[in-house]
C-alpha cells in the first residue's frame, strides 16, 4: 500500500530492527513512547534551528544527544488534519480530516464541526494496547469533541486536557467556552477554571499539562508498564500563554517566553527519564503540528527560519517542521539525519518499536523510522502536501513540484490576513487559485530551500526531475481512497454546551436549536 | 574616543582581562591569533545557524567547542571598507574606504580604483609587531592594489593572494587579469597560472591557500614565535569554486561545494593547531565581511537565513554575518554570546591579547571582547551601518532604527539586479532613497530578526527606544571626522598591468594613458 517502490525495502528492515530495537531497550518490555507534539511551533523556532536569540537550550541539548530532522513535514499545514493523521499514520485524506466544500480549502475542528475521528480509523493508542501499552493524552484533542470522538473513547486510557483550541473567552450564550477535561469528565472551561489572561498573557497551563506528564510517567514507572504519552501542549498558540515566572524573560516577547516555558518543561522530563532511570527504554520525539502562524508574527507567532510563508500554505514554512528524536543508549548523540520523514511516521515508527505490525486492511503513509534513525539509512519516499482534497504538491528527493499555488485569497489579504508577511515571490505566492498540474512549478530544496527560484521548464534537470515525481503520483493517486469527509458539515448545536461532567460542575449550558449547515473554510 | 559611554567600562575591565588571558595562554608569549574570514558567507550558511542541509561539520564543531556569535555584524555589507575597518578597528567612514560620489553609494576596490589604504591608518599587524608576532595574510588583500598599498607596507610579513576578487577571465587588453602574489612579487594571474573554470566551477585555490595556512603555522610554531595569520580566502564569493573532490559533493550546488570545502579547510587547520599543541595558545575566529550576496543567489549566493535581504543592503541579510570564537582551554565550549559584536572588534580584541593599547590619537570603534568571551558580560554598544558616507541605520540592544531605506534603484531592480529577492517589505525595501532621519523606521531584532514589523511611531515602545538611540546617534555623529575618501577616483591606467615580479614571468603589459576620472558607484 506504500506510494513508492523504494519504501518497501526500508519496511523489511524495519522488521529486523525493530526487533534488534526491542531487545536493546531492555529485554522483557518494548520502549516507552513519548510524542512532544508542539502547536504552531516553527522549524525556526528553536536554537539549533538557528533562531537568532537561541533561548531553547534544553531542546538543543535533546538534539546534541539525539538526532535531529532538518527534513521532517507535519502531515497538512493545519491543525486537527495534522494530528489525526499522526494519530493514524495516514493522510487526512484518507481518514477523513478534510472538506469537499471548496477548493484546496483547509480545514480543522472548531467547536461548531459535526466530524470528528471516524470509529473505522485505527489510533495509535488502541494498537498499542496490543503490545500492553498505557496511554494517556494530555493537552489538545481536535479529533472531534461530540461524545463518540472522545480520546477514551479510541485507545487512551487517560486524558488531561481540551478538545479544542483555547480561543476566547466566549460568553457562553452565543458560543461556550472551551472545556477541560480529565478523562471522561469535563473538570472546567478555559477563562473560568483554566484562566488566560489575554491582556498578560499568564496563564500557568503549560505547568498544569508538565505535571501531569511527570506524574504519568512516574506511576508508569511503578508500575512498570510500557507507556505511550502523547504531550499535546498548545502554549505556542495564538493566543499565545507563558507562567508568571517566564512572562517577559525572552528577547523574543510573548511568543518566545512560551517557547521558554515549553523548553524548560521538556528539560524537565528528559531529566525525570534519567532519573527514573527511564531513558534508555523511553523513545522520545518532539515535533510540531504545522509550521509557525506566520499570521499572527510577531507577537503571537513564531518563525520558520529561511523558509517560505507560514501555517495554511503548502510551502515549506507552512508544512516543515522541527524534529528531534532522543533514545539514549540507542540514538548516538549528535546526529543528524536527512530522511525526508513525516509526522505519520510517528504512527509507524511507534508501531515497530512496540513489536507490532501496521494494519494490513488500509493504507498507512507513515514509514517506519528506526533504519533511518538507529542505522542512518535514507528510505526513498515521497511528501505529498494537500490543501483539503486537493493535492498542491510533493517533494521527492530534493525535487519539490507545486501543482497548485496559493497562499490566500485577495479578499482576505487585503484585510491584512498575510501567511506570507515579508515574503513575494512572483507567480509562486499567489491570491488566486493558480493551477500548474499540466507544468508544475519545480524547485530544487537543497539549492534553494526558500522555494525562490523556479527551474526553467526547458531545463533537463526539470526534465528528469519530472520523470521521477511523475509516476509516484500517479502510483499515489491511482491507489488512492478518499475517507469520507468529516470537515463538510457545521452545526451550532453540537458545541461544547453540556460536556460529560457538567452537572456536577453547574456548569451545563442549553443548546441552540440543532441547525446542520455547510461549513465555511476560507483558506 | 569611543561611540558610548557604556563602552568604556567594558574597555577598563578588558585591561585586567587582557593580562589574565596572557597568563593563561602560557606565561611567556601572548596568544597566536588567526583570523579566518570568509567571503560573501551569510549568517545561515552554517549548520549551526541553520542551514538546513547542515554541511558544515567542522565549523559546528568549532562553535560546539568555542562561543558563538549569533549577533556579530560586519562593518559594511561590502567586502574592502569591510576589510579596512578590520584591519584599522575603524568604521570605513574614518579609514577612507567609502565614495562620497553618490548619497549611500557602496564602494570597493576595483582594478581602476586610485585609492587605497592610506599609510596614515595603522593596520593591526603593525601594531602586533610591538608584540613580536610575525603577520601573513592568506588570499585577498583588497586594501588597494598600487604598490604604496602592499600588504607588506602595512604590516604584514608575508602574503599569498590577490589585491582584488577573482573576477574574470579577462583579455589582458582592456583589462588585466588578477595576479597572484607571494610576497612582494606576483607569481601569476587567476585564469593564467592559477586557473578557475567558470563552466565547472573547478579551482583549487583553497587548497592552495590551505596549505599556505598550514605551512606558516607549521614554521611559526618551529620558530616558536607569536603568530598572526589573516586567512582571507574568496571561494564562496561569485564566481564561486571547489577543488575537483569537493565538486558535486554538496546537496546545495556549487555554492554548497565551496562550503563544504572552506568546512574542511578549517577543520584541518584546527586539527594542525592541536596536533601542534597550539589550541591553548592560539585565539581562533571565524568570520564573514559581509552578508550572502542573494543577487547571485541560488548557484554564486549563499544564505541569510531568517534575515532580510543580502550583501550590499543595510538590512540584517547584509551586515550579520557567522562569528565563532574558538580558543581551547579559555574558552569554555557550547557558548553563546548575545554581545552585539563587529568585525572591527577582531582589531582590539587581537590588541587586547597581545597586550597591547589600542592607538590613542585617533577613534577606535572596535571593542575588546574578551569579557563577553571570557566572562559572559554583556557590553553595550551601538551599531552603525554606513552605505557610502551615509549613516543608514544603527541598533542599540535589541532596537534598530533606519535613517534611510534603499535596495537599490528601480533601473538596476528592473535589470534583474535583486538584493532582496523573494523578500518585499512594504515600505521598508524600497527602490528609491527613503529618508526617515526625523522618524527612524524601527524594529525590535528579537521578536522580529527579520525586519517585516515597524514599530508604531505612537508607541511608548518606540518613543523610548528612540530616546535612547538618539543621543548615541548625537554622540557618533558629533565627534566623527571623516577619512579621505579613497574610493572617488577611478584610472584604467592603475589597473594590475605591470605588477612587481611580471618582468621575471615575462607578464608585463602596457597601461592605457593615464585618465583620472570620477568611479561610478551603482548601489
Amino acid at each position: 500500500m506504500r506510494a513508492v517502490a523504494a519504501a518497501t525495502k526500508g519496511w523489511r528492515l524495519l522488521l529486523v530492527l525493530s526487533t534488534a530495537g526491542i531487545a536493546a531497550a531492555g529485554a522483557r518490555q518494548p520502549p516507552n513512547i513519548l510524542v512532544l507534539l508542539m502547536d504552531d511551533m516553527g522549524w525556526g523556532d528553536l536554537g539549533v534551528y538557528g533562531e537568532p536569540s537561541r533561548e531553547t537550550p534544553n531542546l538543543d541539548q535533546m538534539a546534541a544527544e539525539g538526532m535531529l530532522f532538518p527534513n521532517f513535514y507535519s502531515a497538512n499545514p493545519l491543525c486537527s488534519p495534522s494530528r489525526a493523521a499522526l494519530l493514524t499514520g495516514r493522510l487526512p485524506i484518507r481518514n477523513g480530516f478534510y472538506t469537499t466544500n471548496a477548493h484546496a480549502r483547509n480545514a480543522y475542528t472548531p467547536q461548531e464541526v459535526v466530524g470528528g475521528i471516524p470509529d473505522s480509523e485505527l489510533l495509535l493508542p488502541e494498537l498499542l494496547k496490543e503490545a500492553g501499552y498505557t496511554s494517556k493524552i494530555v493537552g489538545k484533542w481536535h479529533l472531534g469533541h461530540r461524545p463518540q470522538f472522545h480520546p477514551l473513547k479510541h485507545g487512551f486510557d487517560e486524558w488531561f486536557g481540551s478538545p479544542n483550541c483555547h480561543f476566547g473567552p466566549y460568553d457562553n450564550r452565543a458560543r461556550p467556552n472551551i472545556p477541560v477535561y480529565r478523562d471522561w469528565e469535563m473538570v472546567g472551561r478555559f477563562y473560568e477554571e483554566f484562566p488566560i489572561n489575554l491582556k498578560t498573557g499568564e496563564a500557568n497551563l503549560t505547568q498544569i499539562y508538565l505535571e501531569e506528564a511527570l506524574d504519568f510517567i512516574r506511576r508508569q514507572q511503578a508500575r512498570q508498564r510500557p507507556f505511550f504519552l502523547y504531550w499535546a501542549i498548545d502554549a505556542t498558540h495564538a493566543p499565545v500563554y507563558a507562567s508568571r515566572s517566564f512572562l517577559g524573560t525572552s528577547r523574543r516577547g510573548r511568543y518566545g517566553d512560551a517557547v521558554r516555558e515549553v523548553d524548560a518543561s521538556v528539560g524537565r522530563i528528559l531529566r525525570l527519564l534519567r532519573e527514573l532511570r527511564l531513558g534508555e527504554s523511553t523513545f522520545v520525539f518532539f515535533t510540531s503540528d504545522n509550521g509557525a502562524a506566520l499570521v499572527s508574527a510577531p507577537e503571537q507567532g513564531g518563525s520558520n527560519g529561511p523558509f517560505l510563508c507560514g501555517k495554511q500554505t503548502t510551502f515549506e514554512g507552512g508544512m516543515r517542521v522541527p524534529a528531534i528524536a532522543w533514545w539514549p543508549g540507542h540514538i548516538p548523540a549528535g546526529q543528524v539525519s536527512h530522511q525526508l520523514g513525516s509526522i505519520m511516521d510517528l504512527f509507524s515508527t511507534s508501531l515497530s518499536l512496540a513489536g507490532l505490525k501496521p494494519p494490513r486492511d488500509r493504507a498507512v503513509d507513515g514509514l517506519d523510522l528506526l533504519p533511518a534513525i538507529l542505522q542512518g539509512q535514507l528510505m526513498d519516499r515521497p511528501m505529498f502536501y494537500y490543501r483539503g482534497n486537493t493535492l498542491m504538491a510533493v517533494t521527492l528527493g530534493l525535487y519539490k513540484a507545486h501543482f497548485w499555488t496559493w497562499t490566500n485569497s485577495w479578499e482576505e489579504f487585503k484585510q491584512g490576513i498575510n501567511f506570507c508577511p515579508g515574503q513575494n515571490v512572483s507567480g509562486v505566492t499567489t491570491h488566486t487559485q493558480e493551477e500548474h498540474t499540466k507544468l508544475p512549478l519545480m524547485f530544487h530544496l537543497g539549492r534553494d530551500p526558500g522555494e525562490r527560484y523556479p527551474l526553467s521548464f526547458g531545463s533537463a534537470e526539470y526534465q528528469d526531475a519530472l520523470g521521477r515525481i511523475t509516476p509516484a503520483v500517479q502510483q499515489h493517486q491511482e491507489a488512492l481512497v478518499p475517507g469520507q469527509p468529516q470537515l463538510n458539515v457545521c452545526n451550532q448545536a453540537v458545541m461544547n454546551w453540556a460536556p460529560p461532567g457538567c452537572e456536577k460542575l453547574g456548569k451545563c449550558l442549553r443548546p441552540p436549536e440543532s441547525v446542520p449547515e455547510k461549513c465555511s473554510w476560507l483558506h
